[in-house]
């Protein structure tokens, strides 16, 4: 799209040079040909080496990015408004499929186009393949998955039914007057070999790049795993877990049920989380946590003895 | 149904005036020609304005609703076996649908009778679509999206993969012995405008009346709406939160991942609750809110803070 | 399976009776034909009376199984390794189906082979009923549920869309660098007579027995049901409830919405379980309870007040 358009969407006059823009991207990874935005003064660090073709700024940024500015008063706003235009279609152009023909598909499943299936696969009823999913050999998905376009599924992958890989992250700009403006993303899921995923688990794409789960992770039922995350290999996620968008995992890292990260930190190599406890900021590895606040888990359980002794008893002192 | 065919399946003797009764409705609803129920001592303040041609009542409330008074030991009971017959059938009487030309239903795609869809939406793969559904434009149904009957999407809404709209709510009464007689709900539920869905997000339907989900609200994955919800404009639930049934949220009411509420309760305009909150009774709008029990977010953290250095330290006095 | 097989898989040299193994069982249930593990010093006082005809065992453990063991490093491992072996194959050999004439199988749902479906039972668009499923008569299968291989439902169970029966459990044996080696789980899942399964629900296959769920057990949306677990008659479990492994419930327990269990425990008759509460121990019957470190209702509610009183006031003398 000529930038033209693009000041032609956001009501804006253009003037300058009508580069084209092919696609959105983040400031750190925005080539010539594509746009980014900077919505925050803690971000303006990478506005420097930015090397997109045109930034969304506000006009107190403008200096830093020069006439590469597209001055809006909500940056982030802008993005999500231009991000339904630079989205892929949910239904792309025709392709031929590379599917094996030892593959098994059995009815009622659908497959897309350009999509690709190694060797022995198994796709069950009812399951739905997009466009141009890559799916390994030796795997088996499961009856009523769901497989959103551009996913890429390794070897000796299983994913349980009605499981969900793919779907759209949940990332809104607001409007001033209460109104949610949806980013639409165009990264997309990688599940590398000899992961399994269980029954009603939903894992979202990344919006310019891909959410990742590496080699061997194990994921139970109806864990969320949010936008942009990155679960290290060996990992093991059990039921009812909940990550928020970009977060971190190590490898080898164990979280017990119902146990959940806010977004945006990192988990060390082989940490584990107890069930239940409640990760609200980067941790080391290698340690063993629990609760809610967060802390180690020998710690959390003297924090609960204690707390017990003082409040819990039914004769405690404190209630006299 | 007569009034009489009630009295025998309730395995009473009739007698009086046999109306004619059309279908079940609450104290505060209920029309002439409809039946309702009170069970409970604090509900029979409703009982002197209700309109209902018969009421199901326990014998100490009869001089309340006189002549319309239909006696049982156990009212919700009562209430709960006669649903099942009032209840409408899940495949009904063929009619024919509305399908704007503009309409895109991919393949394994299931449209029921009676059905409406505006121009442009997409029906994806394993899609459901119960009989008497209406769908706005522009609206995205995900693969394997199951809309039971009834159910009102309004314009431009996108409902993520395996999401489950309109199910049957969890209510039933409960025997002296210990078994639990389904209510059948004869509800629907509502998504007015530009509403996002997750991916496996669950939201059932009233038991009389809709469960509403306000424009421009946003729900993310593994949400859990209970029966007769209402969702105010542009709320955001992040994932894994679970609404327990009648809960109301006001407009731009934000819900962390994982956080929940008890049932039959209100949560003001503009009102924040942190991740994990826990919400047991109305709370005001335009604060934020945070823990289990929960309180105002700011104190939340105080009490963490007091509390860990109390109780959370190696050396803790209490520990001595 | 020869023994010789199984020694050949393992890399081990084979001597000795090379009998016929025809599957894998625990300890305790385990007959002359069948293969069994010891892998934790707690278990072997089941050795003892194991009438397996091979048990899996480390160096330590020989002289009490004498002639029958098989001596590996790591007989979990060894187990998880075999258990690929003796797996059912998901896609069984064709036998004849047993539908009743009377039965509604709408499009697009997929029976399996050697299926049995009782009288009047209706079975929705996108259901998948697995090989050697049998369902009884007057049952409901909302569209998109996935019903695995060899479960069995009883009579007048519902089950509500996107559901999921007998999925694999979540088990695993880990290598000393960091892999996980899927449990492969022969078990499966029983749903006795009038049963009702929420939406987006997961209920686990047991590894060697069923998972099973007992008469007028009532099921809310997005519960998890680990494997081999047992639900009591009567038992009420409302949404977003996580059941680890081997939990048993008693008759007519209720658990509140977001509450959990830890694994191998179990919980009294007519026990009831608050929202959010963490069951972390076997509790008895007939008592409420709530809270996170568990403890009776009103001990938690007394709790959370003078926890409040010392460390939640604004003026707190703690804060000074």
């Amino acid at each position: 799209m000529k930038l033209s358009q693009i000041y032609s969407i956001l009501g804006l006059e253009f003037s300058g040079d009508d580069i084209e823009i092919v696609s959105l991207s983040s400031l750190a990874l925005a080539q010539r040909a594509q746009m980014s935005y900077c919505d925050s003064p803690k971000n303006t660090k990478y506005l420097a080496d930015c090397k997109a073709g045109a930034v969304l700024v506000s006009k107190d940024m403008v200096d830093i990015v020069k006439s590469r500015a597209v001055v809006v008063e909500n940056p982030h706003l802008a993005f999500a408004i231009l991000s339904k235009h630079f989205s892929k279609p949910l239904i792309r152009e025709f392709k031929p499929s590379n599917i094996d023909e030892s593959v098994t598909i059995m009815p009622n499943a659908y497959i897309g186009s350009g999509v690709t299936i190694g060797k022995n696969s198994l796709i069950m009823p009812g399951a739905y393949i997009g466009d141009n999913v890559t799916i390994g050999s030796d795997c088996i998905i499961h009856p009523n998955v769901t497989i959103y376009a551009d996913s890429v599924i390794g070897n000796e992958c299983i994913i349980n039914a009605n499981s969900v890989i793919g779907s759209d992250g949940f990332g809104y700009a607001h409007t001033k007057t209460g109104e949610h403006i949806k980013i639409y993303h165009n990264g997309w899921v990688i599940l590398e070999d000899c992961v399994e995923i269980g029954a009603c688990t939903t894992i979202d794409r990344g919006v310019f790049e891909p959410t990742i789960v590496r080699k061997y992770s194990k994921i139970d039922n109806l864990v969320q795993i949010g936008h942009n995350c990155e679960i290290g290999y060996g990992s093991i996620l059990v039921s009812q877990v909940g990550l928020a968008g970009s977060t971190k995992l190590g490898r080898n890292v164990i979280m017990g049920g119902q146990s959940g990260t806010a977004g945006h930190l990192s988990i060390g190599d082989f940490a584990k989380i107890a069930g239940r406890g409640a990760v609200s900021k980067s941790i080391e590895g290698s340690k063993e946590y629990g609760g809610y606040p967060l802390m180690e888990l020998k710690e959390w359980f003297k924090t609960q003895a204690r707390f017990l002794r003082e409040f819990g008893n039914k004769n405690s002192k404190k209630d006299q």
